[in-house]
This record gives structure tokens, sequence and C-alpha cells, in this order.
């Protein structure tokens, strides 16, 4: 059984990360929040919420970092709606963890030593803290697969950065410094595959109980990226991601590479820089993630069908 | 009773405040350890050792953080010896707490909330990272005085940056920005009030147990100020700011006045940024610290005089 | 009849824009010498070599900046040769202008006002310093064809730059500033169309005496191509500039964007920054610039066979 | 005889420098206009106007740079007054060369080779370019008296920048690689010695023509440091370092350090950093120029008595 703990600025695609776990039967210890897209009460609440549709009511909630580390921060209901779920307006009777995501991080790092897995499909606070607490975290975690960065910098949130390695540069930067096992998504690579309109009408016409709430959770978020990123549909940056953790088959075209982040206050703050020699460069350096930079459509795409089939 | 942490990389100046602190009858709650001066069991060692010469053996040592937030680090045995404390190699039987030193300032923050003051004598990485865990923590501390930074950009580590500042100007950067009730004693402020030759005979002729220590602990880095940073005798960074901390007659000219710390990886990496202006200007703010401009040497005297008499 | 101007650092590739635009019946009005890839004094006798094989020889040579305009500077004879033209020891009788390359751009800029086209194949410095001391010159310049930067963030001198923008990137993010009306033709889209072996050979095989030049001045280039930057053959990212300048139906997908420098002293110095956006985002602005995506092969081969022919 | 040119952003206090070089006989070749405090059209005609005032009406006037090198640009006329001499609304007839600035400067370089002396008491765009154009510039020159930059870090246009260094630092740190003979009067040098309330009657008494002048020159720019600045008086930055170029008693405590020019885009644009060590640190150097840390006021006021007596 593989061990999953999901670290969630939570919004809809977040949520769709949930509902796959359930459905490919990984056994989620914990779910994480940390600050990105919307407030960060309404983030908890939407956890709680997604854990609830689909039989993980038992899972924790652990509440994380408010804020980035250095950096100064702002969410963006714009562009995932004000509750973070589109049409959605979540709820929930149970309650947050009293206790913080990153001694949390630490502990089922003991727990399930060399077993845990972490989708860091949020900006990397929660993880780089952890690390910061605890320098041989890195020992014990398995794998962290990374939504993040950009494969060329083709970027969402300023023309060059994708949003969560440019909300917190730093928690980015120490993360690929620290000595994690990585797999990275890049945002650029993510915007390939997009949901278009018939695969879109498609899913609506599923008329499933959790069908009817990937279209409601989706309808503000696939309109902003038309409408503003200019894509012909929406992606899947997160539920990508998560899909490559449950399904090693998804993954086409991966690279071993060096990556540092810029945390300047430039105009290059959150790039990823990559290192795509294998010879000496200034700076250049040993490989220290996996980028990915190509998947397999269909099978995501049956991934999604199958996750949204009950 | 007044209650103190003192956050450490424990060399002969962070010694010598946990002296006064004694001498003066603070309350002592922990002593703190960070990355710094020396190597970091070093630090822990120096500090137990340093606890049982001055009756304060039941004081909590708790480790901290080993590295700055983001920065490459490296220790600077050249400027304090091989142990931190000159001519002295320390050893205790004591242990460090099982606990983090960021977890120990939360919880005394509650314990004692709103009479809590920290020396913060060394990188602001463990109160940097306590804030970060804990938003409110600013709320429940009395006050943070701080031996760090530059008054008029006249540096030690470069040309320009002071060295606790330099280590982990992110975390610096943090502190500054967090909302504590700070006060600052600025490196190039504190290189005013040396111990010159006179004195440290004044001293060497005390011939007690402490003062037999102070010389030995001393005459490293005595040498060393005068031989590479050219002064005219040894300063006391650590000391000055323990002493402003217990005794407020001390201090002479402050001012109130914002403070950024420059996190940057370039020639001004560590700066300390001060907005002189009380009127409009690019970057001007309201005022964020007290800084200490000018102190009387007297009164520094005495006290050392009076903590080195037994 | 078109006005040109070849702003050169001459290597291989410089010389064999020479050619082209002689071979293609271009009035050259005057070739001016900018630091890059070898010696300055190197450059010069490179230029005056070039000229003499192919009917230029009345063509006058301007010597320009020795340096960047604010970052230190270092040759690349690694790359390209003592000489700069591989296997090839050049001279020439003829001597240089007495006159700096700038003040020439200036003067032609008025004598062939809205029809002088700047060949900027090399470091921007020369043309970012004629802007500086007549801002009005873009609006006499008709087209500035500039061989640099990078597409997709994947450079030769760093990770993440190109040569001729990270040796004087103030130049660079001058001369996009300056209002140019220019096209661009990036790094790592030149180097999709190299040379293979079976080109190569067809080359050799011609045996005319320009093609015996090209084979000896490409040697060495070809092999540090091939070797550290893992290239099936060696590209032709000036001459492949200089053919889109003749020849419009060379180029296939371009498109008009912002591009801002990155001229820090940090990681992404010398990088290019695009704008792909065109709705709101942080420091996203009106393009600047044409950029060449793609071109078609077969042209550039039929253009450099036709070159060689003689 | 002693040969110089005054490089001006022509406000009041350059104004004054050209009255002083009068006063004490220098031979001024020529007037070099850059952008700065008011409009450069403004600049030209205050500096023709003041060349009348004081018998240099053939000095020719050479309009220079109207831009810094790299970053954008605006005037200053909430400092100086709309026209840049507070009271005064200037006119001449006589027109500034039809040559630019820095061929100007390059070719009397070599016509007073060793002896001429630049006042370079604006941005340093003007020297900065001269230098890029003729490397070889700074043999020929015999002193290069720089007004600008701060000695402790006390800005005027930032907290902690001052203007002439803030406007175009890539200028200032270009002229302070260069290798010229510098001498540098700072900002926060200057401001300790205002013409206070008593002086400033004493002159306002004088009733002479030029008094009178001065008085309705600086009424506009001694408020304003008054109220925004909070001095205590007007300072006289340009004029003081005339003073010091022509009268070497003036100076009383003067040191030979290294300095560089922190030419970002970040809170430290404009810095100016001073390496005041003389052992080895990160980014310390050998002395590039002379740092002016006192004066003796007296002179001073003599010196403008007697400049103001006719």
């Amino acid at each position: 059984m593989r061990h999953f703990i999901i670290d969630c600025d939570t919004a809809e695609d977040d949520v769709a990360s949930i509902f796959m776990l359930s459905k490919y039967g990984m056994k989620l210890d914990a779910v994480t929040i940390v600050e990105g897209n919307v407030s960060f009460q309404q983030q908890i609440t939407n956890a709680l919420w997604a854990l609830e549709q689909v039989g993980y009511k038992d899972v924790p909630v652990f509440p994380g970092s408010k804020r980035p580390i250095v950096k100064n921060f702002s969410t963006v209901e714009e562009v995932h709606g004000k509750s973070g779920l589109g049409e959605i307006t979540p709820s929930s009777k149970r309650k947050p963890e009293n206790k913080h995501a990153v001694q949390a991080i630490i502990e089922l790092s003991h727990q399930f030593k060399g077993e845990l897995e972490i989708l860091a499909i949020s900006p990397l606070t929660n993880l780089a803290l952890a690390y910061l607490l605890d320098n041989t975290l890195p020992e014990r975690i398995k794998k962290v697969w990374i939504m993040g960065g950009t494969a060329f910098s083709h970027g969402n949130i300023t023309p060059v950065a994708e949003y969560n390695f440019w909300v917190d540069p730093d928690a980015a930067r120490i993360v690929f410094n620290a000595g994690f096992n990585t797999t990275m998504v890049p945002w650029d690579v993510v915007i390939k595959y997009t949901i278009d309109d018939n695969e879109w009408n498609q899913i609506k016409n599923m008329r499933t109980r959790l069908s009817e709430l990937y279209v409601k959770m989706f309808s503000h978020y696939r309109q902003y990226d038309k409408e503003v990123q200019k894509l012909d549909g929406h992606p899947h940056p997160d539920l990508l991601t998560t899909a490559a953790a449950i399904n090693p088959e998804i993954t086409e075209i991966t690279k071993k590479e060096y990556v540092v982040i810029d945390n300047s206050d430039s105009l290059t703050r959150g790039m990823t820089l990559i290192d795509h020699f294998d010879s000496d460069r200034p700076w250049s350096n040993s490989p220290n993630t996996e980028i990915v930079y190509s998947i397999k459509k269909e099978i995501l795409l049956d991934m999604i069908k199958k996750m949204l089939s009950e």
C-alpha cells in the first residue's frame, strides 16, 4: 500500500487530486494546508469537504503555513472563484487538527519511513519549513511529486514564472536544494494537455455525482483559462501530477536535470532555471529532479473518467 | 522577575552574556542554539559548560537550526578559535534537550506570555522559524534584543555587512518584518566601545575565577580584532546587547527607524538598510525597531567588572 | 538596393555572413567591430581578410567598443579557435578606419536615412552606445537583425543565457528598449537547424574555393558544438540571421512579443525574458521585437550552397 | 593655469560652482550638460545664463546625454523649482555647441592632456560614455572631482542612495571602475556643512549683485531642504566639491578607499558601497578613490563670501 500526504492550497484541482487518490485506493495519511489560491480558512473547509465526498472522512487535515517564507502574499480568487471551487460553496462539520502541518509531516515521515510520498501541488512553504526544522527529512521521504515551475520559461502569474514557485520562491529554492527525491511537473508542459470542448462535453454527459461536482468546480477556472490564459480549455496541473504519482505509465518523456529557483525580487522572481548541460558551464550542477516533459493524454483522460464514474 | 531566552551561536561573548544574566539575577528560561560561529555540537557544549560556571546548571539547552534558511553556510573558527572560546576547551556532562529550539521558543512564549524577552545575539534563524510556524508569536514576546547589522554600513564579514545578518539575511529580513518589539545594537556602534589595553590589564589584574576565564576566552578574539578588524581592542557585541537589556541606563542615543535587511546574493547581501527619513521617499516606511546609536561606556565597564568579581 | 552594416565579433560565422551578403548583391556600407569571440585586433584582421575574399575590398572596417558597457569581459577562443576562424590564420594589408564604429553608425544612419539595415550578430555594445549618443537613431534605421538570446531559456554560455546577450546584457537591454524595428533570431531556435554529417560532406565535396575556406573555418567550431554543446552538427546563428535578412521566405513562424534582457549579476544574467501574454500580467508590455521561432531549412541549405558555389 | 570642464545638470548649486570657478580665475574650457535636475533644455539655458553672469561668456556649452545609460529617468523640479534656479527665470541669446559633450570631453582630454580636471557634479552619464568610447581617457585626465554618493549610507533620493548616483548607477559604477584619478564628496558629509539661518542672513545682507542672485537662486532649495530633508539650512554639494577642487586646504579628513556603486533594480539601487578594510574580505579591493570625510567650514564660508563679493 502506498502512503501519501497531499499538500494543498485547496482549489478545484487539489480537490480532484483527492478524488483520484481515493478512486485508486491510495492511503492518504494527511492533508496539509498551505497559503495559496484562496483564503486559508476556506482552503481548510474545502479540504474537509472534499475528503467527505470520497470516503476519506477520517483523514486528518493539518493547517500549515499561512504565508510565504520571505515574500509578501495575496490570494488569487479571480482564478478559482471566491470559494476556490467555482460554483460550489462547500461546508463541513469536521474540524482540522490542532497540530501544525510541518510537525505532522515530520512525524509521519518517521512513522512511514521510506514509504511516504508527498503530493506537493501548492506553494512549497510547508515542505521547506519541515526540512528546515529537520534536515534529515529527505532521507525518509520516498518521493515528492511537485506541481510547479516551467520547462520553457512560459509562466502564468508573470510572463516567465508559474504561480506555485512564484508565491514562495524561497521555499521552492530550499526544496530543490534539500536532497529530496523529486519529480516535477511544469506548468508549460501541463497546458499541452487541456480538456478541450469535446472532452468537457463528454464529462458533462457522464451525469454521475462526481462528474457533476467536477463540472461545477471547474467551470469558473475553465472560463478564466480560456479568457485570460488564452488556452483552448482548462488544464489539470495538480491532477496530472497526482495521476503521474499513481500511474507511472502516464509519463512519456522525462529528464533528470539540475533545477534552481530564482528567489530575487526582480522580473525573474520565481523562475525555474534548468541546467540542460551535462558539461561544465557557470552554475551547472548535478541533476536534482526529474522533469516531466510529456505525458500520454489518453491515459490522463481514462483516469479522469474512471475517477468521475461514481 | 524578568524572563529571558538567550539564542546563541555560543562563542566567548555569548558566554559572557550568560555570565552577566546570572550576575544580575535574571531568570534564564532557556538557551537555544543556532548555526553560527563554530560547529553546532561545539556550540551546544559551550552553552552547557557556560551555564555550569554560574549557577544556571538546570537551565535547559535546546538545539535549533543548523543552517540558514536559504543561503549556504560555513563557520568562522578563525575569529573565535577552534572551540569558539579561545584558549578554553569546554566540556559538560549534561545533555541538551530533545526538543527543537523553535518549539521551545513557541511554548515558552505561551508560558510567559507578555513577559518573555529574547536575547537574539546570533543569526536570527531560530527566531524567524518560530515566527513562520506561529505568526502570533510577536504578540506574546515582550522584547527582542538584537545584536546585529550596522548603523553606517560599516561591516565585519564583508565591507558593508555584519556577520549575524549576513549569515542568514532572510531570517533577519523576516524578523524585522514580523512585528516584534525590537531593539537593535549594530556592529559599527559596538566597536566604538572596545576594551582597550589599559582596561584589559585591569581585568587581568582582578584575578578572580571568572576574570581568569574571561581572559582565556577573549585572548584569541582580541588578537583577531586587533590584527584583522584593525580595532584597538576587542568589542563586546553580545555582552553590550545583554547589558542594554538588563540596564536601560546604559543606552544614550537611540532612534526608532524602519530597517530592512538586504537578502540578495549580491555585494549587498546582509546589509542593514535604514530609513532615516520621516517624509515620503521610495520604500520609506514606519519605524519597526529601536536602534542604539551610543551607550555610556563607564556603565558597561562597571557591569563587566561586577560580572567578573567572583 | 539594400544598405547594410554588419556588426561583427569576427569569427567563422560572421565571415560566412559577409560571404552571403556579397553573393546576394547587398550593399555593405560598413563593417563595425565589437568585443566578443576573440581578441579585438584579431577580429579586425578577420574582417579585413573576409572582405577581400568576396570583392568587398573597399568596404571600410570601423573599430568599435572593446568592452561591454558595465560587465567584465573575456573572449572565448575555446569555441572558435585561436584566430576565431578555425584552421585559418588570416592576414590583410588593409587598415581599419580611424573613426569609431559608433560614430560611423550614426553618420551612415543620416546618409541612408530609412534605408540602413544593421546585422547585429554580436554583443550589442556598439549599437547601444550609438543609441545612447543619439536617441533619435532608431527613427532612421530600417531594421536591426539581431542574432542573440533564447526563445525557451535554453542557453549556451550559461544554462539559461546565450553568449551575445550574456556578454553585454546592459547593451541588449538598452537596444530592446530603444524603439528599434528589430527581428531576433534566438540561439535555441538556431540549433534546430544544424549542418549534419551528410550536409557537411556535401559541402566538403563541392571543392570550390569558398567551400574549402568554409570547411577550414568551421571544423573547429563544429567539433566544439558536437563535443561540448552536444549538438549533432554545427549551427549557423549569424548566417541564418543574415539569410533571414536577405530572404524573408526563409522564416516560417514568427511572433511579435515584448522582450526584456536580464542584466543582473545573478544566475539569470543575460537571460531573454519574453512576455507571451496579450493580457495584463506583472511587467507585461507591448511587443518590441519580432522573434523567429522556425525557419525553412531547405532554403538555408540552398542559400549556403549558392554562397559557396564559387 | 588649471583647466576645467564642469559637467552640469544645471540647477542653483551648479551655477554657484561656475561663479566660484570664475572668481578664482580657473580656466573653464567647457560646460557639458547631462540629464538630471530639470528639463534638458532648461539646463542648457541655465548654463548659458550662468556663464554670462561672470565673464565666462565665451565658454562653450556642449549638450550631452539626455538619459541614464540603462535606467528610466525623471527630473526633480520639486527640489530646485521649475527652472532649477529657484525664483530666477534665466534666458540667454547664446546657443549651445553643435557637438556632443562626450566628443568634447574626449577632444579636450587630448588638447590638455594631463592637465584637464573634470567637475563631475551631476549624474555621471557623460563621463561614463566618454570612457566607453575611449578607454584611454582616464590616462589623460588629471582629476575627476565627483559630487555624489554617501559615506554612511545616508541618502537623499532614497533612504540609502544619493541622487546623482541613483539616477545613473551604471554610469557611476563604470566611472569608479575606469581607473580615473578621483576625489569623491559624499552627500552625507556635505550636509554637515549647511548654511544656517545666521549665515543665510549674512549673505542676504551683502547686497551685492551676485549675493542677490544667490539668495533668489537658493531660496526654493533651502526651503525644500529644511522641510523635506529636515536639514537646518541648505547644503552646497556641488559648490563644496568645486571649492575642494580649487583649494585643497578646505579638506580635512580624507581616505583612499575602494568604492563600488550598486546598480541593481532593488532597494539598494545607487548605493555607495565602500570597502573600509585593508585586509582580505569578500569583494575587498584596492582603493580607487579619495573620499572626503570632513572639511573646514570656515574656509568654505570665506570662499562663498569672496565669490559673492561683486
